[in-house]
């Protein structure tokens, strides 16, 4: 990580909470994914972030919406970085479920080295589940992006590097401002990119008001950013939020700290696809 | 907190992991925890914090065993505060199963405020039932040890603050070192103990070998310490600890570091019980 490498703009549209009632731009559809991921593309984003959702707009891990999305992007010869979600609030937790989409042809997946609270639930994620996603990410060519939740979380994947689990360079999202881990200050994000494995890439993201000051730093300090309507509804108090606007505010504020924006084949450069 | 508060020991006889196998001198029956906690607080300790196990060694949240040792020490005339654990790791993950033995004549129960890893299962305690187990201590006059095994639980105690589920001044047993979330360094310790909302008093577990350089750490900075078998089977690499071991270690470092040592009506006044 250097301040001088380009920024990577994750887009994640969508996520498991967001709903139409609480944001009629919510894209819950495939249709509605892949629209929204191909214009956040166009402005600059390099990856995305890819949750689905089943006919009643729930939260699923199902292979089939993954394949779709995955199908529609290349028909529409759109080079983004794939980044498929194995969360915890996919509506089940076997690894045979949470799993299940890993071997489609997506360059990412994301990997939650621990277990936190949810605001309703137990992001529970056990060494044991931890393993075997990872196994099956890397037999499938799949670089996983550690969700960090929590400062033990980074502790671990250190653990799982030395267990032969995880291959470095390690590649992390630090997840500021969840309810139920660690809180979204500045000294909380400073302290876990100080905790980081030397050579570690690093993307953050900033749920809800924290949003901008912890992008913001992270750009500062050499990270990349993630953003969508899957880490804030809002684009500010009473603003809802587009996915698009959230792209563009990064847009501009990485104009101002000095961030040039990288493509998707930069962005493999850097992660090392 | 402040450097000239006396200190407390807490004796942690036998946790939920050692077994006979593992370490000879872990007090499984009741009978064994009685006595080891009362030649602990003969010697300084002034809080036992509490597990127990059923007749095959496993552990258990049965409030039959909880009451036998209360009842044994009270015959005994031990005047320690007795803390009761209602972890993750009893046996059973309810309200009812974790929290039945907190109707019982205890001072202080064990409250993780938020989830993480333990080596082979996760550590779950969801918003709810935190709450659940809050408000039948409070219900019982029992207080609560919040028990942080990462800083996401110290923010999630703060919310539950202002949530009105818990009440102020809080306490904290900061656990370093668990496989599965915050490593026992000194800058993740720093960075806990700052964390903490003005006014709280902690105290610090280490785990394995980050007992004492933990404990160290949190005498200098004005907390308190834990020790026992619970956390840690070896006095030193290749020298197998007993409770009493390890209590006379803490008395030696608190001599030279300045610390008188806290009676159990002294931790009483300090932790407002």
């Amino acid at each position: 990580m250097g301040k001088k490498d380009k920024l990577i703009i994750t887009i994640a549209p969508t996520g498991n909470v967001p709903t139409k009632e609480m944001n009629p731009n919510t894209p819950i559809t495939t249709d509605e994914i892949v629209e929204d991921i191909i214009k956040c593309r166009e402005l600059g984003a390099s990856i995305a972030h890819i949750h689905v959702r089943d006919e009643n707009g729930e939260p699923t891990c199902d292979r089939e919406r993954y394949k779709e999305i995955l199908d529609k992007l290349e028909e529409k010869n759109c080079d983004i970085i794939t980044q498929l979600s194995t969360g915890a609030r996919g509506g089940g937790n076997t690894i045979e479920w949470r799993g299940q989409m890993l071997d489609l042809n997506a360059e990412m997946a994301s990997l939650s080295t621990g277990s936190s609270n949810f605001a309703t639930k137990v992001n529970a994620n056990s060494f044991d589940l931890i393993k075997e996603l990872a196994d099956k990410m890397y037999t499938n060519n799949i670089k996983p992006e550690l969700e960090a939740f929590d400062l033990g979380m980074i502790d671990n994947a250190k653990i799982l590097v030395k267990e032969g689990v995880l291959k470095e360079p390690l590649h992390f999202n630090l997840v500021m401002n969840v309810k139920g881990s660690a809180r979204g200050t500045p000294k909380n994000l400073l302290h876990m990119i100080e905790s980081l494995p030397e050579g570690s890439t690093f993307t953050v993201s900033g749920i809800g008001a924290s949003q901008v000051p912890m992008l913001t730093m992270s750009m500062i300090m050499g990270g990349h950013t993630r953003t969508g309507l899957e880490d804030t509804i809002l684009y500010d108090k009473g603003v809802i939020a587009t996915n698009t606007m959230l792209v563009e505010r990064i847009l501009g504020l990485a104009k101002e700290i000095g961030r040039e924006i990288a493509t998707p084949d930069e962005a493999r450069r850097i992660l090392g696809l």
